[in-house]
């Protein structure tokens, strides 16, 4: 019996655990990476564990997320990233160079190899093969100093696609179609791998869209093999010589299986509030449009900045919207500027900003109350963009870009000139703002600001845990949600105690203070709890809190992870209904809570406010490492 | 007895009083401009004043302060302002098309005509020879609604240039030399007017650096004559029909005279916090810096952008410098998109901010704790940059791109490359991002965003006045003090409630809350106060919080018409050693203030917290014109 693509790569880095579905597995990680507003707190980490430089073959850190830099915060930050990462051996590029996964997948992509970064768009390498998981900033520390990642061996589900792009239609519009039919909570549990005769329509970026934005679906991660396209790409970064053909045996089988008849696909639109609220664009109507927003690590690749190039030249942006673009890249940006295409895109009277992450992390550019923005990025949650009335859709760069012409929502369809490019044969390389590491670290003074604080490590557990229910919440619950990401927060990453103020603060301004004043508790919530993000910090501020334990419907997995890593448990209705049954400020308790851990199964006595009282059943769904990491008190406790 | 060129303009203009040196004059005023951050209030009051269209000959709203946004505020400002101005016949120029006064410069200034603007840069265009003003938001409402523009008939300071610039001295360094030697008061009451042998080595744009920067010195504008080069500038961008040359009179008197040597001028830095704090760089020394930032409307044209990147062609921003750019228009930065320039810009690891003010207005790209920061900009004020322990050293552009090269803040003639660029033929003309307003203005509906709030308006005067002194500073006191201008509160100009809540923020926390708790009062500062920014704002927060008057040793000449249009008395001390006389909480009575104004000296009855009680005199310097406006409680209730 063959091997799919994902359970090859697994085997060969497998190292505890076995390769069944569902089953804990240990992998060996090859490279990871960091963002800047997840990357402070996984350096914190990693100092914390007293090793003298990173085992990995490679890792890296990048500068993207915090730099509109309006305090001290953000400079402090990149100065402690680059000086930490100098000294423990880890590259770091520079603010400006570009997005994390843009650059990663430019220059350090490797196929068959494994990474992960705490960021959950990190899956954008799988568009050349690798396998690369989106993890908690301390899963990144732990596998910078030698340790493995622990998952649950995913389900491997075939995505075969058929037939070839029409006129206009992309690779976003593929992922924006898997979101439709599977929605966001569709792929937890499992790798997407893209097979079939439609990947020869592909090229890398258009495939690393796909991966990226597989993260919508809650997916583990999402793959494509390493073929002629993939051989292209490195051959024209310089980078042939790290070419591996890579694909699934002939027999391979596979957990699941769907097709996507590319000939009939059309051009898709997800709406507010959520990624997977997926209709055809031309079903939508012409929306009066404010804000066209270009960029994001989702759609800002060299490819698709010169087809938007491609669509403005000669035209002008709509007097009433307000067009920006944020390119991926220094070597995208630069590409753009020596062929006359940024030129064009100037011309056309577009906003161009820095290469970075920008408004897609609500870093600026929030559209004016009840704005419509649409936006080539990869979430639409309701806040995401800064402004709160605000009616974000998401579209491919094609869309986004007549649409700006127009000024209203646009099958893009209606252009008819050519926008197909020739794939470069070489791009511009020029690594100059990736700075090597020192070479043995002794020599380097780790710069720390007064913005970095000291995060907060939980206790090991009680055998009896009580407390009340702080906060009820509904189903999709997102990181946004739990952690706000907005600019004004943003430039805290490294400061838990003034983020923790803010937890929640979108759906309970008073969470914070209510927390504090119970002295900790229990959050409830609905399906999919902690989609979204990698960002530790949605775990961190609840424990600063006190927050002990949190029951919902069921979990996202780098959220639930999150959680485990930091001792706060994670329960899971044994029968949803319970959910309702829960009220506001119900007290909870755990009696025999070690005990019961070990048989993933635990009893919570409720008492609600109105006095009446009862038990429920949770399951904890738990390896037995992650119990003994919850009972440790969290990942560091354990591994001290 | 010839005119010189300023008395030449002024008479062309005169609608009341008589040229001669410090009489009121009122001003017909040709063209006004308005910037975001001002904007929005200067509309509010245009609307207040009940007319249907402006009565300028050319009245322009520009959108470049604001441009980070945040929040849903910046972009609701940037629709008002669109549509308000759409509905009064205002040209609306679109986020991204640069900032203010470049863009005036290239395609609305115009040799012998009259400007003022809100904001204190707007002499820039005395570059080519037009009289240019900065003034309050009411002022240039008042002159959109055709009304005269009142000051007092400046002395005019002839700067003679001898000899001609050397290797990469710049017209930045010819200004900082007029700082140097005369400091941040030394132009008050006076227009610099340029003359010489040495204004043949000076393009338009290089004049413009110096009338931008002559704001700094207090002055209340500076002017070049138009002549060869700028009609090579006009010609250049197409408008060689608005071009006339304009020069003093043969025989013309000066008030006062200085010379410049050109051939001895050194590359000059200011230091850190006044730009008037001006030293040889070569006597400075090799400092370490970790940020230059290039750009602002005093250094950001195509001229100083090519030498640039002439500059930093080929070779690498030191890996411990961020260098940000950000280009004066779009105009600029398509020239350099299209001739290779931008290529060589981003290859040498630059980051590219959007065309707008950027950093200079602390729009993001704070330096971080104890930073080094050189900056092309035109004021270092504490704290300006978003960093209260960042040092800014003001430069010009090749002192600046030098310097990220090699890590430290370097002599420029360092760089023994050629520089020289040809003036452009042809500038690229495209006016698109320009929005013409609407024909009648009648169908237009002016869209008004949640945060844009009534502004205060003041009470006609009572005859005895008595209040606090609420805060007491010393010399120098900026219009940045008064009303900080941070990204944090840029986004709330529209908005004085919450403005007024950070009042005096840097000096001292509680100025608000004390002017709340004792019902308003007085402010008691040194000399120069008031120096700065055109911000209407900073009489407008003081004005919400109660403020009655400001007891000073002297006052910059743009807030003391803030202050007298918006009901505020601005007292000078007869005595300056007075000042050292009241302490803070004084409690100050002024009898008989309506006849006490008509003679320009009040009496002040003061009894100090210890118990202690004296009287002292203080001078107010106002027009009959201005003690009317002041009984009435400000300008807008005197015309209306």
């Amino acid at each position: 019996m063959g091997y799919n693509l994902v359970y090859k790569i697994l085997k060969n880095h497998l190292v505890e655990g076995e390769l069944k579905a569902l089953e804990p597995i240990g992998v060996r990680i090859d490279q990871t990476l960091t963002q800047d507003s997840t990357g402070t707190m996984a350096y914190l980490q990693l100092e914390a564990m007293g090793i003298e430089r990173v085992k990995t073959k490679r890792s890296v850190a990048f500068v993207d997320h915090n730099m509109l830099q309006q305090g001290f915060e953000n400079a402090d930050d990149h100065k402690f990233i680059q000086t930490v990462a100098s000294k423990y051996g880890v590259y770091f590029s520079k603010p400006g160079n570009g997005i994390c996964h843009q650059v990663f997948l430019e220059r350090f992509s490797h196929p068959g190899e494994t990474l992960i970064g705490s960021d959950s768009h990190t899956p954008t390498a799988g568009g050349v093969g690798m396998l690369a998981f989106g993890a908690g900033g301390l899963d990144v520390a732990i596998a910078m100093a030698g340790g493995a990642y622990y998952i649950n061996t995913p389900k491997v589900c075939k995505v075969n696609l058929t037939g070839k792009l029409t006129h206009m239609v992309t690779g976003k519009d593929i992922v924006l179609e898997v979101l439709r039919r599977l929605t966001v909570k569709g792929g937890v549990s499992r790798v997407f791998e893209y097979s079939g005769e439609g990947l020869k329509c592909l090229s890398v970026p258009q495939r690393a869209t796909i991966t990226n934005m597989g993260a919508e679906l809650g997916a583990t991660t999402s793959i494509f093999p390493s073929d002629e396209k993939t051989l292209e790409y490195f051959r024209a970064q310089g980078r042939e010589n790290e070419f591996i053909e890579l694909k699934a045996d002939k027999d391979a089988t596979y957990d699941e299986e769907i097709n996507i008849d590319l000939n009939s696909l059309q051009p898709l639109v997800a709406k507010p509030h959520s990624p997977d609220n997926v209709e055809e664009v031309s079903k939508v109507g012409k929306i009066k449009v404010d804000q066209v927003a270009i960029g994001s690590c989702t759609n800002s690749s060299y490819e698709d900045l010169m087809k938007v190039a491609k669509i403005l030249k000669g035209k002008k942006v709509h007097r009433d919207v307000s067009l920006v673009i944020s390119p991926g890249s220094r070597q995208v940006v630069e590409m753009l500027a020596r062929n006359g295409a940024l030129a064009d895109i100037i011309s056309s009277g577009a906003r161009i900003l820095e290469n970075g992450c920008g408004p897609c992390i609500g870093m600026g550019q929030a559209p004016g109350t009840n704005g419509v923005s649409l936006r080539t990025f990869n979430r639409n949650f309701y806040g995401r963009s800064g402004c709160l009335t605000a009616q974000v859709y998401l579209v491919s760069p094609e869309t986004a870009a007549v649409s700006a012409i127009n000024g209203y929502l646009s099958d893009p369809r209606e252009f008819d000139g050519d926008i197909s490019i020739d794939f470069p044969e070489k791009f511009i390389i020029d690594d100059s703002m990736i700075i090597d590491p020192s070479e043995d670290g002794k020599d380097v003074e780790v710069v720390r600001g007064p913005n970095i604080k000291p995060f907060p490590i939980n206790k090991e557990l009680n055998d009896i845990v009580e407390g009340k229910v702080l906060l009820k919440v509904s189903d999709n619950i997102t990181t946004d949600h739990i952690m706000p990401s907005n600019s004004k927060l943003l430039p805290y990453r490294s400061n838990i105690p003034y983020l923790a103020e803010y937890c929640f603060n979108t759906v309970d301004k008073d969470f914070p203070k209510r927390a504090k004043e119970y002295n900790g508790g229990f959050i409830v919530g609905g399906n999919n709890y902690g989609q979204g993000s990698s960002r530790e910090h949605a775990a961190l501020a609840p424990l600063y809190l006190g927050i002990k334990g949190v029951i919902a419907k069921s979990f996202a997995r780098i959220h639930k992870a999150n959680l485990i890593n930091n001792g706060i448990i994670p329960m899971i209705f044994e029968n949803p209904e319970d959910y309702d049954k829960i009220r506001d400020l119900a007290e909870i308790t755990i009696n025999d809570l070690l005990n019961s851990l070990n048989n993933n199964n635990l009893k919570l006595d409720v008492k609600n406010n109105e006095g009446e009282s009862f038990s429920i059943n949770v399951r904890v769904d738990l390896t037995s490492k992650e119990i003994a990491i919850l009972k440790a008190g969290g990942r560091l406790n354990y591994i001290r």
